[in-house]
């Protein structure tokens, strides 16, 4: 007798932070799935037909129908789940909130592409705008709070998870932006973070990044001149 | 006696779209506001207070809490006030889809701005990329529906609203991109969504979008270069 195929597939590359926040979100939520790595130097056809318009990972199945780009598939979920594990707040203003964060995160990405892609002179510039887009996740988004969300996850935290892993672009490009002592509740954030269950398990391997991360930046390099 | 001050403002400037997808979003759900101006070259304090980060608008300020980003805002006021004249359908995957073409189209706004800011030489090539855009959202976004949400308005139609008077753009550049026999039922649902009470009372001058833009082209070629 064949098993009942699995109702949800993530379409997914390991090193991708976009990915991460999809994953963390189905684990939070206790949902089961399979992942399916792509190889986006050769898109499998599957991939292809369920994200014609962008051919991006991620992708979310859901008995056979595509959902695409992480913040529309993290909605999705939470809407999908909604019981388990909230990870967005009842109270339609602090769903804004939580909104305009994830919009800021998202559209700050230049500047972190522009960082790893920085010249040897454009270096401290590159730095410096980082930094300051730091100030404003720590300052504005996450404030006094334990997380973004307050004194439990939200979207929010999932999508800034990435910075938990920023040491290792630091040590690519060769500068320190994040230090302990310049943001010092970003970092004791990043602590909590990697220490809620669901979280801990599905780390990013921080050892097989760094080698990606020196080929990405040569190729940033190479392609901006 | 003094009168009770409105709950519910929003500040904007009369050409921006982003802004006037907002108006129409408030005007479809019939809640009062005011509206407040801006001068974008002489920004209030009010505004700088309420956006900080961004110092943009548009920004809907409800019993004194704002609310930056247009597409927050649309998510903002459709959880406010959902029973009136529901933008979003109730299905999470067509929400999922809703929200993924807004967020396609706010994407590709940059080739928007490309083609307002064509050279003579670069005029075809401008054309032909937006012609493509506006093909995927033809064929893949409204497809055969009547509107993009279906039988009726939803946020995917106040989002490409700005198509309606996009010929204006056209007239300043000096190229047809979008014309009736190349794009039909993009055409068809330009005229039906021009005539949904709510919308039909509240569209752009577009006499007096012309000028602005041959103003907007300028600076754009003018710093270009």
């Amino acid at each position: 007798m064949e098993e009942e195929a699995s109702k949800l597939q993530l379409y997914g590359t390991e090193a991708s932070p976009f990915v991460r926040r999809v994953k963390w979100a189905l684990e939070l939520k206790g949902v089961d799935y399979d992942y399916v790595e792509e190889d986006l130097s050769n898109k499998s056809p599957a991939l292809l037909s369920y994200n014609p318009v962008h051919k991006k990972v991620p992708v979310l199945v859901h008995d056979g129908k595509p959902v695409a780009e992480s913040t529309v598939i993290l909605e999705y979920i939470e809407e999908t789940w909604p019981d388990r594990t909230p990870l967005l707040p009842g109270d339609p203003y602090e769903r804004a909130m939580a909104r305009f964060w994830i919009a800021y995160g998202d559209q700050k990405g230049y500047a972190f592409q522009s960082f790893l892609a920085c010249s040897e002179e454009g270096k401290e510039k590159a730095a410096e705008d980082l930094l300051e887009i730091f100030k404003i996740i720590q300052d504005e988004a996450l404030g006094d709070k334990k997380f973004f969300g307050g004194n439990t996850l939200s979207l929010v935290d999932l999508c800034y998870g990435w910075i938990t892993s920023f040491k290792q672009v630091e040590r690519v490009v060769g500068v320190e932006v994040l230090g302990p002592t310049t943001l010092p509740r970003l970092h004791r954030w990043m602590q909590d973070f990697k220490e809620v269950a669901g979280i801990k398990e599905n780390l990013p391997d921080t050892e097989a990044q760094y080698p990606e991360l020196v080929n990405l930046r040569k190729h940033l390099l190479s392609t901006k001149n």
